[in-house]
């Protein structure tokens, strides 16, 4: 039987707002021509949006719940940047053709998650088109505890959350770059495919921490969009990166093997989803507890310095302060989705 | 040269707040992790996303211009049909390759209409792949005056503005199916590729009309959505309509020379962007003053009624009441984009 637009949305997109513990701050849903969203008092909506399109974002072959979890889950992860509590989404989505069963899969693993963050989905759009997702996300915040990029400080000292790149190595290992044995290949993919969005801590950080960024083009690419807005640079220490939680064992057994292709993977891997964040020495015992209240590692893998007149406005560093020289082979280019 | 990501976003998409007459609920625009909006007391923020993609709402080549102009316009016609203030909104693009002298023109018919409306763009998203466009957008108003879909009571008339049906003759025009004039078929185009959103109608009406929608899909199919989400049904006084300023010159010729397809794009057509709206016998003056003040056409064109027991939630019905009858070769399926 065909399922037209309006059945389709009907079936599977409907997201009752008591379902999603969906707050106050909702107060009108699905159905009409625009949804109506209320910030609590004395707070603002932070809002994001993101599309995602086949063969970039991800594998044709990718399982639709997956891909479901990780539409949102990278949206929910510019709101934990921002230091933002989740509220609401909308959903707009090209589909090829209607294939139900891809359908209620994507719908499963993409509302799971929004109900994990009492994020309701309060609107969208559905059409026929190449494959193509684009999610706009609400959070609230009092703005003058939002992280923006542009807050950083020379002083500051330079975190990361959880581990990096092996979402990178998942892609390495699938392009056939690099083989990895079955299980770290299955978490490294797991990465790649279900990120965490680090909403706790974005929120644990609230008047703690003075910029953060999510993850998402690479370490050092990201870091640069923050020390841009804050007309800053910084110093990573290298041999600390590689020292810290920031490294997990997939990606240490590989810089054991190929140095080369495990910095790059930490540095420039891309689609990390965690945050990186600055703040002052003042507050480093509550950044550790904001740490242990969001359950994540998180590293201290530089500082923030004024902006010199020349050089890179990003230097790597060893533990002494001296340039710390990349071996050859680390592939370094920011992500461009036109490069 | 080759052109990337992020100087395509600071080359063509930058909006500054002051250009846009971004009001004080904008508190932070482009270049963070998040935008921070906050509707002005007592307000609330209407939202709506719609999705565009080439061969189903635009031809290949389409001025990229018009698109612009059209991607924004058949978003802040949502908010025009909910009665809120244009406040904002986010853009994700994805483009089959970088083309930028059809970004630039694409961008200028965009902020052009956003400027005219002061709607700041505050943020977005720029990927690879084929062509689509993604709004979100975002206006202001309190919230016990939206005009909601659901708020149509019997006894209340039924209005729409402006003309309609010209865009969906252009389309018939544009492929063959009828000849018309170079200048008609230029003023239908003119509908069908640069829809004025009528904002300033849906301001006007707050506090005046009930429940109201904007045609999209077609007269009697938006119609629908609304005697759904209000529990009523509706008598559509065709002969009405048909003399109402709702019907253009060149509608009225067409009606003379094919009555059958003349009917079809006034109440099947799609892409009108003019508001359908019930409002109280009691408002009629009211409603009038705001379609003077708005600079727009009204007609009333029938009215709601309770819900029977059986028959159509919509009657079409002539001057006296009684069934009216449409020639054979009428076509009114609704618009679905899988239909």
């Amino acid at each position: 039987m065909a399922v037209g637009e309006f059945d389709l949305i009907r079936r599977y997109f409907q997201h009752p707002l008591a379902q999603a513990g969906a707050r106050a701050g909702v107060r009108l849903g699905n159905g009409d021509d625009c949804a109506l969203l209320q910030p609590a008092p004395g707070q603002v909506l932070a809002v994001s949006t993101d599309m995602l399109v086949q063969g970039r974002h991800f594998f044709p072959d990718v399982a639709p719940r997956a891909l479901g979890h990780k539409a949102l889950a990278v949206n929910l992860s510019d709101l934990a940047a921002m230091g933002a509590r989740p509220l609401a989404f909308t959903l707009a989505l090209a589909l090829p053709q209607i294939d139900e069963a891809w359908v209620q899969e994507f719908a499963t693993g993409l509302l799971e998650l929004a109900d994990a963050h009492g994020c309701a989905l309060v609107g969208g759009d559905t059409c026929a088109g190449p494959l193509n997702l684009c999610l706009t996300v609400f959070g609230e915040l009092p703005p003058e505890q939002a992280l923006r990029r542009s807050a950083a400080q020379p002083g500051d000292e330079l975190y990361v959350s959880g581990h990096l790149g092996q979402a990178r190595l998942a892609l390495e290992a699938l392009r056939g770059r690099w083989p990895l044995p079955a299980a770290a290949l299955q978490r490294c993919r797991q990465r790649l495919e279900w990120p965490q969005p680090r909403v706790a801590l974005g929120l644990a950080l609230r008047g703690q921490a003075h910029a953060a960024i999510d993850l998402s083009d690479g370490l050092l690419a990201d870091l640069g969009h923050v020390l841009r807005a804050s007309g800053v640079a910084a110093q990573m220490d290298v041999p600390a990166l590689l020292a810290s939680a920031a490294v997990g064992p997939e990606l240490r057994a590989l810089a054991l093997l190929e140095p080369a292709l495990a910095l790059t993977c930490l540095l420039a891997g891309g689609d990390d989803y965690e945050l990186l964040f600055t703040a002052p020495v003042a507050a480093r015992a509550a950044v550790e507890r904001a740490g242990q209240e969001a359950g994540v590692a998180l590293s201290r893998i530089g500082r923030i310095v004024a902006m010199a007149d020349a050089g890179p406005p990003c230097r790597l560093v060893d533990a002494q302060g001296r340039p710390y020289t990349l071996p050859p082979g680390v592939e370094l280019a920011g992500f461009d989705h036109f490069a």
